[in-house]
């Protein structure tokens, strides 16, 4: 009975492989053939209600830590799955890999094969708190003076500064935002597995819209949804981006055949630059385009990503990919310019990045060939509709191309 | 007849795949056991002997382009095979792949898999020369003014120099001696396919030297090697060089059971900064060594290698070791800070790379599974046999550790 089952089993993936090849299936639907992908729960990090009790008292035990709100986010980060199979903050060999790989090598399983993950997710120390921490086998990570997480066999190793910017943001001037935090950051990093002692939450009247991966995987389940696409925002939604959702939508509908593709509008919730438009005034935005039928309800799930933005271009967006493949995305939606910013240094202006380079970078990046990549498709205003619409090349007399700001005065 | 021969050698290879992954045999004969790569040949980008008149007509008829010792250095590396398989200069999409990733993916046949390569091979060209080549379907390469090849399909891209540095480097200081070069070169950059119009020599008395991978692995096949090592120099033999040579030696015929290990002494040729020893001092040194039988000479092979230098620690090393790989290399002895060089900023001091760092790289770069790494060990004046020896630290007190100048002293 069982090798009839295995048989069927090997049969069904065998025919998916041979109808996917031939393009029959569409590429994001390998992923519901895998079963260890499609709906399948990615570890968290959160200690079991029954252990939680016995933790909290080893905790209470414990050298202390005192970490940041951004140290915190990336703690939620960590214990949600986000960077799954990240197992805590990354050990020195891991932080290398991160750096000049952008990969992750399957831990104790070659089988899993490599795992996409370009940004270092790591925990800066002053040598003040690593003197006091380095022969403890475990240390409590305290925010605001309340126990979060045990983080064990801690491993202190230097926190080279100036090559872990260059090799992630490919520029180390100060006035980047997040390069400057890393500079004002402690001297050494703490690499080791984390125990997180509950749910992170944020009590700023929008928790409810911070799912985690898992979370998420089960609301797509509920929805019916045969295909999941991503759209990462730290901005409002201009009508550029709707179009682009809206037409995703319809070609995952009309040209792949999927019967309930979900939208995952998931803006980024972690820190950002100053003079981005805070969370709060973001959620109610996107809130109002989906009340304004933009988007449709019953097909668009809106949620909170809790990681802090780096503004590393094609570096980050691959982790913006990552996460989202995590939480069960099979299409992923990148934009011009990802995670882009204008050069810090105004002597040299310009982006920082290449507009192109992080859509190019994306399709190229390893362990990320689960996840379907749909480019950015310029839109500009089309005078023979009086609407937004893809710009094409053979009629560009008749389209206006303009700035955001006159784009949202015209609609 | 053809279905047996085939079940024959899949048996084989299953055989090797078990008893290699038992430990039965030793990792670096698993390239022996792949038709592949072991004495296997790589692709040349030479011009084939009845196509060379033709293709100096054709490069006497096309635009040229003028190219400096350094580019040409470039030419005879990808000429040779050196970086197969990469076909000519880089162009946009493997420039970033290498940079952000250290890898080129197999082109057109995916069964290839990926292959490292850390360090972008890249073509600088002025806007001038750009503006005057941009629209031609090839370019002439000429070097003092004689044509050397013909670069196919030329794709311009902007030289976006700063990024390259960081990524490449971790590091982006002018006084760096290759950064200093990089910041000086062109503004764009030119990728496309190579031709090359005969071997590149420089008629220093060296040229015997100068063997192609082709031709190494003929020699290894002819001196009856079951397993090579390479050694990769940049400066004069130390003793404990020397020391490192002899014991993996000893180590690969007693506990790994090979009959004939053959060292690949492998001097690099091609650029290098000027306070570094001169190339023919360095062959003069290595020469004399062989001559004094520290390394026995009918198990040993001096060539040079003829890549210029980058001085980029930790991403350089993967290429010394790659290029050997195509050499058919299969153990690769690296050093303590391989291709390091002290911090250019002087108010920084200390090391640019972590000296570890460049062995841990290596050992979990992505493309080298074939390519067992030898790491170092320190060795030290062993006052109790008043030689040189490797450091055991259960009897540190026996050892003196000495600076290089010392020991060349006591020697």
């Amino acid at each position: 009975m069982n090798i009839h089952i295995r048989f069927v089993n090997t049969s069904l993936r065998d025919n998916y492989s041979y109808l996917f090849l031939k393009g029959i299936i569409p590429k994001g639907l390998s992923r519901f053939a895998d079963g260890h992908l499609g709906f399948e729960k990615v570890e968290e990090l959160f200690v079991s209600e029954n252990r939680l009790e016995t933790a909290k008292v080893e905790a209470a035990s414990l050298k202390q830590l005192e970490i940041s709100t951004l140290d915190l986010q990336w703690v939620q980060v960590l214990a949600e799955g986000w960077a799954y199979p990240l197992k805590g903050f990354m050990r020195e060999d891991q932080f290398l890999q991160s750096l000049h790989f952008n990969t992750l090598s399957g831990e104790n399983d070659a089988s899993q094969g490599i795992r996409n993950h370009s940004l270092p997710v790591v925990l800066p120390v002053s040598t003040e708190d690593k003197t006091l921490l380095e022969n403890c086998s475990a240390i409590s990570l305290r925010y605001e003076g309340r126990p979060v997480a045990i983080l064990r066999r801690p491993e202190f190793y230097v926190h080279r500064k100036e090559e872990r910017v260059a090799r992630t943001f490919g520029c180390i001037h100060r006035d980047h935002p997040y390069v400057k935090m890393i500079y004002e950051s402690g001297d050494w990093l703490v690499g080791g597995e984390l125990e997180v002692l509950g749910r992170i939450t944020w009590d700023d009247g929008l928790d409810e819209y911070r799912l985690t991966p898992n979370e998420l995987r089960a609301k797509f389940k509920e929805m019916g949804a045969d295909a999941i696409f991503a759209f990462q925002l730290r901005n409002p939604i201009h009508n550029g981006h709707a179009l682009l959702m809206q037409d995703t939508r319809r070609r995952l509908l009309e040209e792949r055949g999927f019967r309930k593709p979900v939208l995952l509008l998931h803006p980024l919730g972690g820190w950002t630059k100053d003079d981005d438009v805070p969370l709060p005034v973001r959620i109610q935005q996107h809130l109002a385009v989906l009340q304004e039928g933009v988007l449709p309800e019953d097909s668009t799930l809106l949620a909170i990503f809790p990681s802090p933005m780096h503004y590393a271009g094609p570096t980050e967006v691959q982790w913006h990919a990552k996460a989202r493949m995590n939480a069960g995305a099979n299409f992923y939606i990148v934009g011009r310019d990802p995670a882009g910013l204008p050069h810090p240094d105004k002597s040299v202006g310009g982006d920082l990045y290449e507009p192109t380079h992080g859509a190019r970078v994306l399709r190229m990046a390893p362990g990320l060939s689960h996840l379907e990549i749909v480019p950015f498709r310029v839109a500009a205003y089309d005078r023979t509709v009086k609407k937004m619409a893809f710009f094409e090349p053979s009629r560009a007399v008749d389209f206006d191309f303009i700035s955001g700001t006159k784009m949202r005065g015209i609609v």
